[in-house]
């Protein structure tokens, strides 16, 4: 899959494509199967197109699905799909989806935090003017202002992992597990038969959420508390990156940051792209916390539907921005010249408040303590 | 192009989608070489998804295509984008998009206007419950509903007509129209070469807009208009569908409406969709304003480019709303005896405000001279 | 009314307070009775903070404040109200408001027109380096920036122009006008009231628009599109007064700019207070949107009730934000140097464009007739 | 505190009004003074409008309010605000006014738990027709309704919960805690006055977190949580109220639900309200989340700005729909008869799954182990 309108999108690779969200799908009538003591590897001969374009019919493409999965697997046609109803596929494939989104944010989260120690570490001593209201205020290092990404980082880690651990959601036609029952007997058995489902696919159990949709809501807004600390980290590097502070620049890399009109531009295209996914990601967060709460009956109008889409973009977006503000931190290029021009420039007027305060010397105040803070914090183990 | 987390999403054909875009670039950059008399027919001998992958490079996807163009073009390989920057030929391509996409709208809501007039009239003697705070209210006439509602989709057809005329987005550079000056020797001559650009390409001309961007905002506002009367149309309809009050329901087509699980259902789907697009439209819509808000310097980082894929989306949805409203109107079937029965049974209650203003008889007011109304301003040339 | 949280509202006065919004519902009350030939002037010696407290009950603040204004003016008690539901007096009182922020705006936006006319004229020959994606471009002026933002002020402009005719709504219990006809005889003596009602309050008529709500999401829209200008040319300014730049800087004003902490600073508190207001506003038009998209029955069960404050918080704030502007524009300080010697430190780079064009000498291309341009719409009548 | 606009907001009390952010603006500034071993009983004789009035100045109320503070008391001015920017005390009296938020919507969501809880297990046994995209589906209990209510509920307990440790925000100018450092004499000794003003608050300590700001979206996010959850409720008990369903109804109260033009509506104002807060709150966390992702420098430019009013705004609203949903679970009155008969009248329909699946009797499938599930849960102690 590619986004010609989002570049960086070939970074998501194949996470939460049409192709993917099907092969999830495949996975939980699978395991719905197995759970059932039926033969459970399927053939899946069908074209992802066709399901898309039959998914009008009745508004979702699990019919269209089951209906081509029953033709193409006739001696478990019978008992495929067999108490479930499409929100349990759907949603359920979905979870695994989501799940291998937290994971990839994960270990780029985890990539941004070793590089953020790193510059917070190199770059303790690395004087600079700290800019409030956007105007000089008192001098600050850099190495301080990088513990505060990574303290944001962290924040984001904490959220992820917080909201990483969705569980199933199978409750039948109207979250009662009545069908289900139907068919194992008891509604015990029906229990067992989710928990053993969950349990091939690696999720928690949790009684239906068909219309509670706060897991759904909860992982969305982790992914913007990601989308937030990195617009945050890329405002600050495009900032230090225009040519009259000049104090950071990306890291170079072959074809990147060029002009179609001007050969003399080097162009922070990586910070640029990572802003654009922070602006759009709120409004996605948005969408989901609409949805969620006119979700009525026991499977609402309109308000299931608008989900899907929604988080797709939002997880394929995040993945993306994850992975280009790893890479940018990893590289990034500090002007410790240019941050120390600066800041002697802005004397005697940034010296202000030190000499109001009767401080002395550099007044750095705590910014080894607040480093070292951050620098513990990144060695915890995440929550 | 279809898209199989958003049921319906077929019926936008290939408005938009990333070829659609490349070939309404090749527009652009054709239209300049002929503007300027050079042989303006192009090869386009490479692949979209070539295109999508080199993009995030220069961070947008006009500088792969420009290289891969030149090379496909050797004989205007020097004149081809000469004079352009990325966001000429990308606006300027959206631009024609967006174009296309209001005339498919002009051409959905005529279809809604025809039905809703049909409706009005026809239904301008068939009582029901008037409905307020979800509680039965006075008596009206389904007329007079279709006549609101045909207010709402003529005041969406005001919104968009007013919105459709894109102009062209064409400045170079920075937006001074410098290398279009050199090229055509003057500044009388750019702006010629412009205009003339604008003529081929069917479009009015308008001085450079790369940081004013009313013109795409007021384009996405018009869009949510549309989608915000359907809304309150699909949610009506829905409403209606309802079995307890089953005075609505939506027209009967091969394959619509099942249930993956319970063969007694028939679902209102259309008005489901209609709905979900209802409710994603204006958080899109002020993903654009947000991005016109922060379009700083001469070319912005990262708000120019969430606008694309932002538009593009809100473009195609709009699209399969307006189809699927359309034909929701012209099949939607009106249960007059269902609308008798229920206006029967809330009596006496529902006569209580005739009673105390000593109204008398039917007590529909100047419904008929509402409904004329709406059907007068249907029949004016849209504004 | 002052509002702690949000410096600079005591611009907006009493627009849209508590106690206007009141007297806004005493008018249309007053103007159904004159209309009605009864005694029109009404005592109101009752606390809005009565009503307020009073509004829950029936879930809108008309009810409590009929109540008390029978009570106060028994001569007329019975004739009070006679025929109209809440929803009509709520939603004219905000026309009335509304209308009142829009010629509010018009004179702001006129004065911000007048200022930038002059700004685009007299730096029409005041170089400076223009810039995208955050790094220096090819040569420009300062001129042609303020002609660009001329050109969207217009473009806002333009759109509350356009959305200033918010007509009466008044409708009846149910959008049918039966109360009306009933006191009045005949439908057609129902519409001449009201036709009557809209001429005392200078309003244009227009059929009862209870869940058709276009009107008020294209002024909200209006709004927003003025705060897109807005915060586009505070954001310029905010980058300009970087000490770094040093090319703009704010008027000067008795104790502005100060900070708590550090004697040195002077901050552009105009810019930042009007970008904060850029960075609230969409989303409050968004929930307009997603309000009319909800809007269902003759009247909503939550979507009519969150537009009140919405539109409120939102005009107010349009207010303020426009009359910052334009004092931050007819006061705004350029330095022509600084532009001039960032220019000339950018070359030869920011000359790569010119040399590749073989252009020449300033390479301005059609900056004179660009502002020309603008200028020009400038004077033209607002449409 | 009232709103005219906001009916409900009374409930809130003087949450976040403008006196009650300025007395714990008082706070902070005590404690701080407290924790260097000051006087700090503060004299506060001062007008808040005053303070409003005269924030626009250094575009926050901050500043005003410590002259003022100074000016009454001359004892201790010096030592008043000394080492403090005006983001500490503004966003360390935010932190104290929403803990005090969480603490009663803490208080709201237990009632609403015990409330549910005994809905759930009272209506064990009371049949209901299921609905799913508005149509009857399969035999449900009101009991599992309730449950699935009260899992949705506890799910944001439990983001309110995670949410409510907020912590003290103090960092000095530019968070390096310079100021404080030259005031304590070391690093160490300013990080403990920092640890002792936190005690002193009743708040842990963390480091500034001036743009890294998480702690605030997350606490908007299960804000958003809440009013989604109780917007799913209240519009179920909407549809559930619609005379032609009639299973639920809201608690009567004195003066509720009257309407000013119909003697014999009863219109459900309760859930009215509370899906008008549902569908404002998105919008306003997804403000904060764009706030938090463009919080660029040491201070930002109208990010931090933004925050004030928007979290006040969201801190009350969900306090009054917190209430509000309280009240109304409380006082909730199902009707089981009506819920029978629909039930019967749905068949034969309603029981095609069960026909189908080969179930047998009521076909309730687990809706008793459901039930004791959420009310387990309910029993545990909150995390």
């Amino acid at each position: 899959m590619t986004d010609l309108l989002w570049p960086g999108d070939v970074r998501a690779g194949d996470l939460c494509t049409d192709a993917s969200i099907v092969a999830a799908m495949v996975r939980v009538e699978s395991a719905w199967l197995a759970a059932r003591g039926h033969q459970s590897k399927l053939s899946t001969p069908f074209s992802v197109r066709d399901i898309a374009v039959a998914a009008e019919g009745g508004g979702n493409p699990v019919i269209p699905f089951v209906k081509l999965l029953r033709a193409a697997n006739p001696d478990v046609a019978a008992e495929l799909h067999a108490g479930l109803t499409s929100q349990d596929v759907l949603d359920t494939a979905l979870v695994l989806q989501l799940r291998e989104t937290s994971s990839l944010l994960a270990e780029s989260l985890d990539r941004q935090v070793v590089a953020l120690a790193r510059l917070a570490g190199e770059h303790r001593g690395t004087r600079m003017a700290a800019r409030t209201l956007t105007q000089h205020a008192i001098p600050t290092t850099f190495g301080l202002k990088a513990a505060g990404w990574l303290q944001g980082v962290l924040d984001a880690r904490d959220s992820v992992g917080a909201a990483a651990d969705l569980p199933i959601q199978l409750g039948g036609a109207a979250g009662s597990l009545a069908a289900p029952t139907a068919l194992a007997g008891s509604p015990a058995a029906a229990l067992d038969l989710v928990d053993a489902t969950a349990a091939i696919l690696g999720l928690p159990a949790r009684p239906p959420w068909h219309t509670a949709r706060a897991p759904f809501t909860r992982v969305a807004d982790a992914f913007v508390t990601c989308t937030d600390v990195w617009g945050k980290i890329a405002g600050d590097v495009l900032l230090g990156s225009r040519p009259e502070v000049g104090e950071l620049s990306e890291p170079a890399a072959e074809g990147r940051g060029g002009s179609s009109a001007m050969p003399n531009k080097q162009n922070p295209v990586l910070s640029i792209l990572i802003r654009r996914a922070a602006l759009a990601a709120p409004p996605l967060a948005a969408t989901m916390h609409t949805a969620a709460a006119s979700a009525v009956d026991e499977r609402p109008d309109g308000s299931w539907h608008v989900e899907w889409a929604t988080l797709r973009t939002l997880a394929r977006r995040t993945v993306v921005a994850a992975d280009q503000t790893a890479e940018l931190l990893e590289g990034l290029r500090v002007n410790a010249g240019r941050m120390a021009e600066t800041l002697a420039a802005a004397r005697p007027g940034i010296d202000a408040e030190r000499d109001k305060m009767g401080g002395e010397g550099s007044y750095l105040g705590a910014t080894d303590e607040l480093i070292d803070a951050a620098l513990a914090r990144a060695e915890e183990k995440p929550c």
